[in-house]
């Protein structure tokens, strides 16, 4: 059960099914070709310059990412067209001067407070997308705030570092969607308040602003994406169990699991225990208010490959260092101490965070913003 | 507001006040000493060798740990006597080899399959916990299963690189009492239990056999520690909204907080947002069920302190990066971006994974697991 490339692995390790992943980019990076809409990948998900490197294949030319620090990473691994999709944060700007330099940065704004910093002390020139809430509540200009939107346009047109690239939303609300048909009018009814509000600008005299937007949900359940130029999801990539109980994705399209060893076998408690926790999955769970919670699903790892199907049971409970794993009652108990499981995340952009470094299934070890080699 | 030495914070950052973890360790270690037993602290909380060095000055000389991977980087550090309270996982046989060879390494252990591989492998002797079950229902032999236990320590007996020394149990279901005398009922009963054990392995002949415990809700509430040898409570010298909750340490006692830039400002919410989210403060939340979830509490930093009655609003959502603070209707906004406020965590022991590193309140970063001089 546990032959090479796992045999080496004694602790909590993320691996990546590269079949997968690539399986998972070229439908999304297809879907986006036939609505003529650029795909810009968000690579907080899994935040590897090695994963990274699986897009360009693809014609991926531009990110996402969700800090600074992590579009210096990707700076370093040879990206050069990176949104921080995150509201510009005063404190960066050092980052910001680094970056702007040599690479083609977009930022993301949301007020003019943040604007009048930016425009002090910049001193290269970036794009800015205007953040938008257009139903998810989070950050962003509301999207009924029109005068408020145009105002910060016509602050960034004014100012000679700084150029207006587009519209930027992200509909995190599908997250909470009861249907998947929810989650298709949520993303859609974005789509529809950004493109209001470019109308607006243009009328106001402000031209080719582009619309993104891209939560994984919506895109992965939205048939097309007519109406925006480019697309951000991130999660498509790896998929998780979040994404397959929205019904945006399969079992099986669940590109990375958390490989965890065995360390205890309760027959009695129809439950095993192993070294995997709230520091290696995250305390995200699914199952809310009296459902039991699911921190993960655990599977069986066979040479160099898995089948979600080979279901051995699911994570109930995490402490810091260690899941529980529950067998159902009408199943045998099918591993013993010393094995290596899979547990088929709920939220793999914080897996991939918490433990910084991806095996693949054929055993290289992928570059990585947590690993050494990564310089973080 | 933000004065020195948090002028150069520019993200998430964890800062710790010495005065506050020598005030709770002090606590700590005068009831301990009130009551004869020795206190083995549980570094899996701050894993930092800076702050560990901290204790030493209260004359503790012995600790816990979590990972083998964590007792390696305290040895690193000149820690001889260190238990790894993590049932063995035999693969990580080579890093237990490695750290006997020098040091005064204990293990537990729960199952004689684990037994068996370690006597197999075992290069350089080790003493032996037995992981007992007392009510938590994570790892460990129920206690009521008295034959296995005497078993297992039979076969640590006859093992001649073995020693045992000693019944561990880790009464976790304190963190789910709802009294602050339940927790106290719970943390003494799982010392009944122990003391019962003793006997029966004294009557087997095993004599000398020590009894360790400690959650840490239970070693804040409980008045002595009668009946045990060792105590491993973590928390008690961070504490965190989970103890406070609990009713196990007022919110000054909280001697660790995590630094957030505040990035917009919306008063139309009542809401600030800001660089915090899931991957600095975990998932890990307080209010379940229909209660509104409470993810951290912000409070502003003055110079180089903090009073916990500055409270900002608390942390309702938090996504990978983004935290949402809500303003209480009745307060004024009291923040501008680019301001600094400090998040009073919900698990600090989270919160120092995520963030693998501490600042203090003069503004000195302390070596740890997770920071660059930690060599992980």
């Amino acid at each position: 059960m546990n032959s090479s490339p796992y045999s080496t692995i004694t602790r909590p390790t993320l691996l990546v099914d590269r079949t997968r992943v690539d399986r998972n980019i070229l439908r999304m990076s297809e879907k986006a070709r036939r609505s003529g809409v650029r795909l810009r990948p968000h690579f907080k998900t899994h935040q590897s310059a090695g994963i990274g490197s699986w897009f360009r294949s693809h014609g991926v030319d531009a990110i996402a990412v969700s800090s600074l620090q992590m579009a210096e990473y990707f700076a370093k691994h040879g990206w050069r067209d990176i949104l921080v999709a995150f509201p510009f944060n005063p404190r960066e700007i050092d980052a910001v001067n680094r970056l702007a330099r040599f690479s083609h940065l977009q930022i993301l704004l949301d007020n003019s407070a943040s604007l009048a910093r930016l425009e002090s002390e910049l001193k290269s020139p970036v794009c800015v997308w205007i953040d938008v809430d257009a139903g998810y509540g989070r950050t962003g200009i509301p999207a009924a705030s029109e005068d408020e939107v145009v105002a910060l346009a016509d602050q960034v047109a004014s100012s000679p570092a700084l150029s207006l690239a587009g519209l930027y939303e992200h509909a995190g609300h599908t997250y909470h969607a009861r249907t998947e048909d929810e989650v298709q009018q949520r993303f859609r009814s974005g789509i529809v308040k950004l493109e209001r509000l470019r109308q607006i600008l243009a009328s106001a005299g402000h031209d080719q602003v582009l619309i993104g937007a891209g939560d994984t949900p919506g895109c992965l359940l939205s048939e097309d994406f007519v109406g925006l130029d480019e697309i951000h999801p991130g999660n498509f990539a790896l998929c998780d169990l979040t994404q397959w109980q929205l019904g945006a994705c399969a079992l099986d399209d669940i590109a990375s699991v958390v490989a965890c060893p065995v360390v205890s076998v309760y027959e009695h408690r129809s439950e095993f225990v192993i070294h995997g926790g709230a520091v290696h999955l995250s305390k995200e769970r699914l199952g809310s208010g009296s459902d039991a919670p699911l921190f993960g699903k655990a599977i069986a790892l066979r040479a160099n490959a898995w089948d979600p199907s080979d279901v051995l049971g699911d994570v109930v409970s995490v402490s810091q260092e260690v899941g529980i794993v529950r067998v159902p009652k009408d199943k045998p108990m099918q591993v013993r101490v010393g094995d290596l499981v899979g547990v088929l995340p709920v939220h793999s952009c914080l897996a991939a965070s918490a433990l910084g470094r991806f095996v693949t299934t054929e055993g290289q070890c992928l570059d990585s913003m947590g690993s050494c080699a990564g310089g973080v």
